[in-house]
């Protein structure tokens, strides 16, 4: 069961960054590796509420995290080994990407029980 | 090349629904239907900006559909035709699923030129 690949968040509100991203064909171990960095040293940064990510087989992804707040957000975007994996992402292994800043106002989900959704 | 699975919305502010769901294995082709003919009718619901979609081969997907604003988001959930694929969706075809609904703030892409994206 992959109820695990669900985020546990908290009661509204809190914020979203939503990045979606067309990869290329470069760089596949490379890559990997450092989406596993990224996502390991995340969880270190302070505000961080956890994170959803899939990719389908023509290496089209989304990945959302979940954040308390904007300073959180911003603190990740400046921490020195995030910003050279964002500037190899740019650079070296996207095609093309989108990212987006939300602030999550209400959430519901099912089975309930296992979260804080309404 | 894929730029067309990416949503071309316009300058923030406008909501974000981002939906998270693991599969079950149940009615594949039903599913894959319904899916489709949802995604075509979002399209012709006022206020509808778009949608992003992946799932990856364990069938765990992210749909982030974007809206103008709350009316639009509420209109589309009660839908008639909407109300009853949603509702087979949480009894026959998710195993779990997650619904956030967000004001996206801010937003931005690479390569840029073909969005609104700042």
């Amino acid at each position: 069961m992959s109820s695990e690949w669900f985020a546990r968040t908290p009661k509204p509100p809190y914020y979203a960054v939503i990045f979606t991203s067309q990869r290329n064909a470069e760089g596949t171990e490379a890559y990997a590796e450092t989406a596993d960095r990224m996502a390991e040293l995340a969880t270190r940064q302070p505000g961080y509420l956890g994170v959803e990510t899939t990719r389908d087989a023509e290496g089209f992804g989304i990945t959302v995290s979940y954040w308390r707040d904007e300073a959180s957000i911003l603190a990740w975007r400046n921490q020195v080994e995030h910003a050279v994996a964002r500037k190899l992402g740019r650079t070296e292994w996207y095609a093309k990407f989108e990212l987006r800043v939300a602030r999550v106002e209400r959430a519901y989900g099912a089975p309930t029980g296992d979260s804080a959704s309404e």
